[in-house]
């Protein structure tokens, strides 16, 4: 027999992120919500940050259901003293911050030659500044503090791919977050800090919960366009993106940084 | 507060592969073995293919150390009958068979104005070939059974980037492996199976144990030499495979599907 | 024998540009500078646009050189009233405007636990926003006007790989670059407008002079640390860049949108 | 005023391939036969080989038709000795053999669980064998006679996306050529010598012609399904490649390497 090593005997154990201490941004919204869920069910600490006040209570009661530990900030990253205010809840409630999930962003459609400047300006803002500014943030503190961070964003196979028409503000900003992602991965290696982004195509939420409505006759139209893209036939609910973030927010990523990750029911395959 | 699934509520449970069956090609090298045992650890039976004998004895015998259920079978994946015996021994010994893992492989390296057709047809054929015979005798099981079955292959960083030169074998092989991936996963996703592949760089096993050897001159040179393509400052170990290895075998990516994931140390990132 | 098109009988005619009008921005720098000479050179009209007006003035002198039309617009598009006038000044002066190719640009490096905020979002603004405003000034006019345009934006093998360290501004930029042509690709398809983007690596001009400059040592270093990624073992001049230049500006590529093009010396291919 | 280069003087002396040798397989086919009428209408000598005997021996009588040079080799690249036979039929008839052009390659298609391990690997032999040989013997005679040589692969989009359903040999073959492409450039970069990819989606050709036809049901749905993917809503042309071609088959590209170029009606993109 050659020698097994404990990771080998005991796989789970890559995932633990037990006593770690998390930094979820659109905390109120399905995937940080979901995202905050399942770290505090699995014994991390949650700082849930989100300008939507009564909807992040409930999210942070969720949490607490499931036996986490979990506060809320009522901000989104729109500035830097935004981002510092969340480092700082941790560093004040926790003693200390491991993990970054963002889970904030925005989008508003508009044919270019239709859309005002100030809402492309604003897309870009919430989906790419916000990112920045989180991982200035958080960044600065890992490196002061030797601590070997790992950082999630949210992308979109919208990145890569330039449909739908009427989206040079969302494609934009994603394609943006992609590139942050290598940069920033590249950039902390020498400090052992991961950053990657997970790419969903379109998921269940408060925001498109309209597409899954079997009622509604735009939402059918909407959804049979986009499953024509989507092999695996289904669109997507926000547990099909956690597996992924439990990996990339756990020690089983301690090797993979700067890769956009498309869960995305073959999508960009196909 | 809203609604908890199941999933969030116990997050791990998205790994869960107790009682299925799998079959692992290139068990006696390093990551066959690897995902051999960390599977059978987690209760998965497993099918344990390698031409190389003693060295696959030992490796079924560290599976069933940590409590998992293996056979050996005693073939590499030259034609379809070695792939369809592959299957067979799975279903007389486990009745049934859920998932695959490649890990056979093979290389031989040449400057192309120098390297003989018959080597770069082999190397073609034990990284190609190979999988399509995999893919034709599982797939063709799923699909007659209903299975919703999940495939792994194992690909590189070198089947998207050209370097090193001498390697128009590998390369391409791991190239073709990258489409193979994706054109399976199309063509798969109506009956629920996925198709994804791993790319890492070099990572510990018999063939690269030199590339380690702080000892060995040429090691260090060529160690060198891949440490500067690589940000995270190391090369890889096997377990490094790992997390990304379970996720892709388990139900936590029943939603991705058509995927290269690169685990390497932000190789191609940087 | 088969018939025979007026294209395969006379192949540079794809190529032809005579009496088109193109809109330059960044004129004054290498690239814009050689874009406009060889379009001017071929008998296209240029509107060249620039805020450095003394080397604006020499590089219209330069195009008038060669036998161009060309006129200056002292403006770079840091609002959507310069891109504005831009576009103005095409249709005053030559009463049309039919191609746009993006020469500006901006780039400031540090650390993101050292940059300013201020000077990231100035990168960004450069590289993103000042490409969103000739979008829209110019996609605008052709839609309404039914032009079908030929827009070429900047990029950069940095919008695919997060090298080089302190980069979150340039990197980030042109990863949006990318995603914005795309996406105008996909939106302007309809119309018969075409948006593609050129990704070099270092390119001579009055910004990189000293990396090849053989007397300094620290454009020696640098020099070195690139060419390590550049497997024709050179750095480019802006000639190199020409031939793609012309391709993606004339009818040669009526049937080509959405694409980063790498002229690049192999680096994103190594 | 600036030095102006004889380059931005003269733009279209980057496309002359005036005087210089061509090899083309495939070139009784519509991508070789049109690659081959541009190259002889531009004064470079053209070395047509095909399978097709009577298609050849009428492609070889159109180059002469635009006064160019070109002879037939009734060969296509399935061995070694094949690709050697082109070559010296260059050699011998010209004196020398500068640039190379992949038109030849092979399609058949069929469910993996259905199709049989032949025609799989008939379409692998074809489409990336074929290209290997042709690699081996064109390159070797360049790095023994330095000549900086330039070669065009015919890949496809299907190298990057894995519909349609039934391509698990062909998208494999093109993925495998496209790393193939990547590998070549990186090897031979030290030498001078430019490997790129040409990926188009569907061009007019013999094969493809009932998917032009009006009145065929067959071609109008599958047309249809085509187009649903090309945002610039129509199928290719021959010519539509030529600009592209020309591109990698001139100095204009001398450097650009190691590059898949999709000249796709924007399907990549969008």
């Amino acid at each position: 027999m050659g020698e097994i090593s404990d990771t080998l005997r005991n796989p789970l154990s890559m995932f633990d992120v037990k006593g770690k201490t998390a930094v979820v941004t659109g905390a109120s919204g399905a995937f940080g919500r979901g995202v905050s869920i399942a770290l505090g069910a699995l014994g991390a600490n949650v700082v849930m940050a989100s300008g939507t006040r009564e909807d992040l209570d409930e999210a942070v009661a969720d949490v607490k259901d499931v036996g986490g530990n979990a506060i809320p900030v009522y901000r989104r990253p729109d500035t830097l003293e935004d981002a510092e205010a969340m480092l700082k809840a941790a560093l004040d409630e926790f003693g200390g911050a491991d993990l970054l999930a963002i889970g904030s962003g925005y989008n508003k459609a508009g044919f270019i030659h239709e859309l005002d400047y100030e809402t492309w300006q604003a897309v870009m803002d919430a989906n790419v500044r916000g990112n920045w500014f989180m991982a200035k943030a958080l960044g600065t503190y890992w490196i002061e503090n030797e601590v070997k961070g790992k950082m999630v964003m949210m992308s979109s196979v919208r990145g890569r791919h330039g449909n739908i028409s009427g989206y040079t503000g969302y494609c934009t900003s994603k394609g943006a977050t992609d590139s942050l992602t290598r940069v920033l991965a590249t950039e902390w290696s020498k400090y052992g800090i991961t950053v990657n982004a997970i790419a969903p195509t379109v998921f269940r939420s408060k925001l498109t919960a309209w597409m899954y409505d079997e009622e509604d006759e735009l939402g059918q139209a909407t959804r049979a366009r986009s499953l024509s893209r989507i092999p695996l036939g289904r669109l997507a609910e926000v547990e099909d993106l956690m597996g992924m973030a439990l990996y990339l927010l756990s020690p089983a990523s301690d090797f993979c940084t700067g890769q956009v990750m498309y869960v995305d029911g073959g999508f960009t395959a196909g």
